[in-house]
């Protein structure tokens, strides 16, 4: 076997997926940018177009950078594990930022507009997503940045860590459709039924999204592209012990 | 380590996530039932009710039964392989059926009504949901249950089965959730502000499709509750290759 010193190739069809994943990416970002710049008059703060703040910034925090904070785990695959999870942890501080910049407008619109708070089910899975990936990252980064946690706990928490990451990754893009419908629905009407263009756009749009939502969740579950352990996580897992059993004194 | 041949008994947290899920199922199912019984007038066929046909048995088939289909191998832990995969293909037939009617009834009312048909994000979601289904299930078949397919083209297409049924079932989450929405802005309009009681309830009814989702991912992913190998098929995996390996006469 290779010595775990070496740093071993991320496969190659692990790269033209994540590439892929990036062209999703972008294109759902500069989809919502089209959206929003043709069809609802582009953005500003200081106007009614406030409310185009709002779905800009989730689409690029809580979607391409929540997705991509996921992936580093698979892009950087033999830099120091230290590195990947201080990129990974400051993916998720951009992504918050960006988020929250687009729940202060929507917010403050609504108090402008006299609009009423947090009655569609859009907006409580938003606030649900919202309050679940703040936890999760102070959880996360005192088990995982913070020193102090001990390799058990973290080797018993990482398993939850993971699950819960990838599910707050799905129920963001399952929210960022919910959001979208309601915009088309409040703003079209029955022209909807119409096949207008702003109709057929979103739709591409939430079909790129639940597009770069699968291929994330693709690349993240698919077994053989785990990150390999590092020397030092090897030789406290079970996979190491089962390896050096074989080739140990005792046994030749 | 145990011998192959005795039944490993289920983990006891297992069986709670799986009797969770299944409350969480139900409750999806008793709310759909309430939500189109007290305030959308009920199912019939040959009326304009026959619209609500189409909700409840896409919540059913789609998702309900799609969900526990993905479950059976997790349940039924140490039957035959092949009744496990005999279950897992006939309750997706019970899904594809009910889900048959659920399509007919909206075409059929459309029709009726004089409405356009696909033109909004939920039905192409629909769409799409139900053709990968389709084909999901005639290619499942061909390679797992027709005798023919090799084992290592089997070995080869499962991981990408497994996914893909993982996929298929949270889209087919997510265009309920969508289609929940749609019904909920078409009726309501504005009233959907004032908290009305149909509006909460189809928000509940929301989270508990969402919930349902990610309980039952939780329990697909979660690598130690997965079906242990049967004899047969260890025998043939890299996993029995290894271990034998280190009990082979050449290394003692």
């Amino acid at each position: 076997m290779d010595s775990p010193a070496r740093p071993a190739p991320a496969p190659a069809a692990l790269l033209y997926y994540v590439a892929f994943s990036q062209l999703l990416g972008l294109a759902v970002v500069a989809t919502t940018g089209t959206w929003l710049g043709v069809y609802r008059g582009g953005i500003a703060w200081e106007s009614a177009l406030q409310f185009n703040v709002h779905p800009l910034c989730m689409i690029i925090g809580l979607v391409f950078l929540q997705g991509d904070a996921l992936l580093v785990y698979r892009v950087f695959r033999n830099e120091a594990k230290r590195t990947t999870k201080v990129l990974h942890g400051l993916l998720h501080v951009f992504a918050f930022v960006i988020a929250l910049v687009g729940l202060v407008a929507v917010f403050d619109y609504h108090r402008k507009e006299g609009y009423a708070d947090l009655y569609s089910l859009h907006s409580w899975c938003g606030i649900l997503v919202f309050v679940l990936f703040f936890v999760q990252w102070l959880v996360g980064f005192s088990f995982f940045l913070f020193p102090g946690a001990s390799f058990s706990l973290r080797s018993r928490y990482r398993p939850q860590h993971v699950f819960l990451g990838g599910a707050i990754f799905l129920l963001s893009v399952g929210t960022a459709l919910l959001g979208l419908k309601e915009a088309l629905l409040f703003e079209l009407g029955t022209k909807y039924s119409k096949f207008e263009p702003e109709g057929v756009l979103a739709n591409v749009l939430g079909l790129l999204l639940a597009a770069f939502g699968t291929v994330v969740l693709y690349i993240l579950t698919r077994a053989d592209w785990k990150r390999p352990l590092q020397a030092e996580e090897q030789a406290l897992s079970m996979d190491f012990k089962t390896l050096t059993e074989g080739d140990s004194p005792s046994s030749q």
